[in-house]
């Protein structure tokens, strides 16, 4: 490669900044505790649906796909938009009910990987507000693409 | 009131059991920190819209009224169903994006008095997975309805 | 009273500012879900031990008084200082271990009341990592002083 | 190998039970979002001191390792215990004051690897109850040992 060409190289790496890096939340993504996550296309207003399923599925006849719903904020605007949405388990049942609100951040990196960041709540139905205390869990999951 | 109005005013009130008396997240709602919140009609699926209005509010005219979106869960068969809402922060510009996910459950008492109990996540956007870290506060909310 | 003495009751009063009014851990509080605890004197270094009794615990003979170990931030220079302490919890043989880690801050109003506002994270011993993400519940505590 | 000497092997390993392996929280642990702690020998009692330095402290020159202390639970009994420790900041004076509180367990793998699965809250000194809401944060962080 000449040192023109390189230039050129050069300037059109330049040229992409970081806010034209986007990060998008459509698509197939991989958790770091082994779930699967499918995000269908969004909508003009940021709105989503998908599907959910657990790492340990494979192994349990009993876990399901669950449906998901949710929606991004700023879509179009920011490149790192922030995010939240939920999973109404569906459960064998004998179980519970049960759903997970995970809040989040699609973060897109330098080379162009994205990886979404959130934290999560998950409550089981209680029988009354004295039950209450005990029904929600905590704990955060880092996902990136399946590609 | 003689005995068999008693009676008959008995019989009614066994007849009202548990499983007829529904919490809806429908109406008008303070929290124990002082906000308010309205929820609108919820549609067939559960999935509802409103606004949040923080306590503060009223002595901060920068503090806008935010739209908020949610769903319930299992509408119309269980009495006491579990939620989830977004609340998208309308905010001065001069503030980072905003977003806090709220996931509770709507209990009845015996005698009809309705309450929220919430578990909630805000979270800022962060500029980098290493920020990320510190983008999430995290509390509790319990909601009575306003007449 | 006269002009005179009322005005040295306001001196007084005006005297007594928030810096002086300080929010003590020792002693009995009770909290808004009915767990009563007792936080024995503090040493010099801001640690302190005491005893947990769980709201339900009137009604279940099998739930026992549990022990607290904790620490006090800038113990003699703050009116409201932050704090943490641990409940190890006393259970029946056949349930797992568990912990819940308390992080609050010691409130003193103007009228003296004082109030501990806490979040908690409460853990159940699992068996592997990968059994570790539902190991975490999360609520919050307020807790007023027995008088 | 003979099928003696297989045999032998195999003897052996069934020997070794998960009970034997056992995770201490003592040495050198790294984060993983970079941060890294020491954690001094355990009392009799479960009962340690260490220190603690943010990810972040090699370039900020006003960063400082900050002490922390905590406990263990059920020591010499468990191969996997629970833990809990308080991480009391110092911070630069123009900082408010703020502690982390972490809450989890410690695993040891088939091949003899420890980590530490954690969850942590971390609050700042609030000026009164109306504030205390956001004060607050949450997220997750796991420990390996640095050899």
């Amino acid at each position: 490669m000449g040192i023109g060409a390189f230039a050129l190289v050069l300037a059109l790496a330049v040229c992409v900044t970081p806010a034209e890096r986007k990060c998008l939340l459509s698509g197939s993504w991989r958790s770091d505790t082994g779930c699967r996550m499918v995000v269908f296309i969004l909508s003009k207003d940021g709105r989503f649906s998908g599907s959910y399923l657990p790492g340990s599925a494979a192994s349990d006849p009993q876990i399901l796909t669950s449906p998901l719903e949710g929606s991004q904020q700023d879509t179009g605007l920011v490149p790192q938009p922030t995010f939240s949405f939920t999973v109404h388990w569906r459960l064998p049942d004998s179980e519970a009910a049960r759903t997970t609100a995970f809040l989040g951040q699609c973060y897109v990196s330098t080379n162009g990987e994205e990886t979404l960041h959130t934290v999560w709540l998950m409550r089981e139905a209680a029988d009354s507000p004295t039950e209450d205390w005990k029904a929600t869990r905590i704990g955060t999951s880092i996902f990136t693409r399946i590609k």
